[in-house]
């Protein structure tokens, strides 16, 4: 997952501001469920193809056992499009698409799902909205999500630091 | 994606025999494509949670460029059945659904895509089934694919021996 010897590829070079290791905590609320907080760690890296890698665990803060995992691909097939292509463990997959801005000091993207698939022992996911920003070394995450039932409302948001 | 020192979940007792890190070379095919040939690494890992992780490359064989590259989890809903969440850099995700069975030897999974998500910028894949098989310290994987217009048909095999 590491950044390789490689340099990026100049079709991505939107997403750069991504690149490293990020952790930090966040805490996470949703009708169906008591709150919670949790400790998370994202890798985004490349190996000079015109994508991202992207990798995430979350332990709970209270006891450290692991909590949610998921993984993926960035890819920005133009200067102001992003798509973050994901798998779950928990049997979902979501294909996510928006805009991205970046300048000099950080990137902010928000996307909607555009699919998600559902495994058949998975528990029903209908939209999942997504809003990231890098400024310096903080990255700032928040995720709305319809899911079982319930209308699209905010389930998450962490402050990372860049590692 | 290292096999962690938490016990591996007894929900997924089933799927041992993938766990670890596998390396070899397989060969591609398809009728929009000249046949090329690559060297593949892949990790089945685990953290003590009901799935295990899955992480793969592939390199040319000729001058070790970065080819594909894939990356999800493995879930084992019922002794017998097997749900695989993949995400592609190409764009695409796939769940993949099917049957499992294990001796003491390894084990045989044969899977057909449940679900198929693509991003806006991603070529037409329709869909995909895969078989994998591990007898002692080989695996061995076949994949066909319904693409681009093209029918459902052989694509990738490989041979890999664990590391």
């Amino acid at each position: 997952m590491a950044v390789s010897g490689a340099e990026l590829h100049p079709d991505i070079a939107v997403l750069a501001p991504l690149l490293g290791t990020w952790a930090g905590e966040g805490a996470g609320e949703y009708p169906t469920i008591e709150p919670f907080s949790y400790i998370e760690e994202v890798t985004f890296g490349h190996a000079g193809k015109p994508f991202l890698t992207y990798v995430q665990r979350t332990r709970a803060t209270d006891d450290g056992r692991p909590l949610h995992a998921e993984t993926g691909y960035l890819r920005a097939p133009a200067a102001d499009r992003v798509e973050w292509i994901l798998a779950h463990p928990t049997g979902i997959t979501e294909i996510q698409e928006g805009r991205i801005a970046a300048d000099g000091n950080g990137l902010r993207m928000d996307l909607v799902s555009s699919e998600i698939g559902r495994a058949e022992s998975a528990k029903e996911v209908m939209a999942v909205c997504r809003s990231m920003e890098v400024r310096g070394d903080t990255l700032t995450y928040s995720l709305r999500m319809a899911a079982v039932g319930q209308p699209l409302q905010h389930h998450l948001s962490a402050v990372l630091r860049r590692r």
